[in-house]
């Protein structure tokens, strides 16, 4: 049996609304560790990887594993019914056909529940090895979510350059060209807003601004996103929740595929 | 001759706002005792009936019945011209071709006058005696309306269960279902947010969310929502004005009819 | 060589956001005197102006005259990706094929650069000579703006009325007619909110409400309009910014165009 409950609807609501519109189908992978999802996109480039670990749950109690198969935009919808500071509780049967989603509105004596057709879907969990990387970004979010944004407008490829000094995110296209600089940065006051650039040797890889905007949609879970790049693997992004993180895998463009 | 002065035109607009989406022509009767409307939806499944009495307007004067007939798409358009909190002054003749709006801005000496053709609207005004009912409900607009709202993502038909001490909305799709209970509880500080329930028997009865979508749109009106339920007659669902009503009047689906 | 920086990009994008939906392509003509343009709309109607003179900028340097034919929609693309706190240049070179569009974020070290693509625009600019008008009027830009979004409601031509004593506002159409009337006054505490009307002789024309609300785009660019009105000639209407305007001259509608 499943019980899993989060302090906050709003937690797990910004968690599904980060990936729903680029993944249809997930299982959620259900162990006395937490919960883990991964999937990938539809047009199999973007690879995303969620775990929630046990401490992000008031209450967490899985007996044995557990796998639920869920459409997300039926989860999604349902996810929308409840208010963002309800209790929410996931409980499900060992071999569940459903899940059962219960908001509790603790201050008005209002509970809502919920139960959500489950599906068999067909996949692999891939152990995803520890990579090595050649670059490691840390910045907030909403300026990488924006900087996506912007030269989207321009091209439908981003190119990221990290040197020692500078991350550079860079767009060509029709109308003109875009860059913009950014400088590794400490801000004592708000650590979030740091920038922090850590390099073994430079890197210039080129990726779809598609898939970016797709990733960017973490931002709502986390002040800051960490970016692993190299030129031999695909680059991860990363948002952190208080325990556990959404992770996103992209591999670089190179140019025969343009 | 009719003249009838609300102190803000805010308030007309919410009424019309409330039940234009439902119904396209109307009938506004006004005589000594103020003004009175009845329709019904384009499917005739959904009774409107408005009652806004003399003691709602700053001035009133009817010197005897008059009937206007107008298209509510129309309406709204020039009420819409106003701001909230305009006076807003209803003019119109014995026989009236048109219907005079006047806004004023009083603060800053602005006067906006329209002048809306009316239209003959055939339809009788039926005298609804009072019903009995099994059920009665107040309960907060707010929570209603997302109930109503919420319900609707699982499902075009939504069940109503009173007992003496729950009330439980319910839904079930091909989703999957849900259902939201909420508690008589009495709220002394602020007692629009009471919930109250008094029941001679209970009842359990089966509306269209597509009703229950228009008619959550009178939750501009007032804070708090009355529903009067029965097995035998048409469910009442009744917001206040500050003197006068809305009401929906909306009959149960029974299971032959699905 | 042209570098002209504004203190606030948002000035900028609020100055052809103004006039971008009317005007598709357009020539910056820049000069020791500063940045002018002019361009019809597509029907050909509607003659918009501007000018932003040396003392708008922070900086501002033309060695010579310089011509910077722009797409609207993409240099609207760009000036979107910049924050309207950011800094603003814009550098060209004698005769450019592009402009370089400089953003830069003084706070946070950030800096964006963008290369616009410029295009050949065949055009003619028109001196236009100061003409004698019969009636003057200057109301809050706010407040013209919401009249024609208003009367635009009723009716595809509005007329304007001026006396000594009022401004009225007057459409007529199928469903009924409208009319405003605002009256001079002075507010000696908040001088944007006065109107003030000065007349040689009455006037009344009729303008075509489609353009009508392409001008009062330009609102956001000043707390003021003022109108410019005879029968003898386009009306102008004028939106100042802090050194400079943005003019639309637009010709009165005759019976017989009907």
């Amino acid at each position: 049996m499943l019980e899993a409950k989060f302090t906050e609807a709003g937690l797990f609501k910004r968690i599904i609304d980060s990936f729903r519109d680029c993944v249809q189908l997930i299982n959620f992978n259900c162990s006395e560790k937490g919960i883990a999802a991964q999937a990938v996109d539809d047009s199999r480039v973007l690879l995303v990887s969620l775990s929630i670990n046990v401490e992000a749950f008031e209450e967490f109690r899985a007996d044995r594993n557990i796998v639920l198969g869920c459409d997300l935009t039926n989860l999604s919808k349902i996810l929308r019914c409840g208010n963002n500071s309800d209790n929410l509780t996931l409980i499900a049967e060992d071999s569940p056909d459903s899940i059962l989603i219960l908001f509790e509105d603790t201050k008005r004596d209002r509970v809502s529940e919920y139960s959500l057709k489950l599906m068999e879907i067909e996949t692999d969990f891939l152990e995803i090895s520890d990579m090595k990387y050649e670059s490691y970004i840390t910045m907030p979010s909403a300026d990488f979510a924006k900087t996506v944004r912007d030269l989207s407008q321009l091209s439908d490829s981003i190119n990221i350059l990290v040197t020692k000094d500078t991350i550079k995110f860079a767009a060509e296209g029709d109308i003109g060209s875009g860059s913009i600089v950014v400088k590794p940065f400490t801000d004592l006051d708000h650590p979030e807003n740091s920038i922090k650039v850590t390099i073994e040797k430079p890197v210039d890889l080129r990726f779809g601004a598609k898939y970016l905007n797709d990733i960017i949609k973490g931002a709502s879970l986390s002040d800051t996103i960490t970016i692993k790049l190299s030129e031999e693997a695909p680059a991860l992004f990363q948002f952190d929740i208080s325990s556990g993180n959404l992770q996103f895998y992209l591999a670089p463009k190179f140019d025969e595929e343009e």
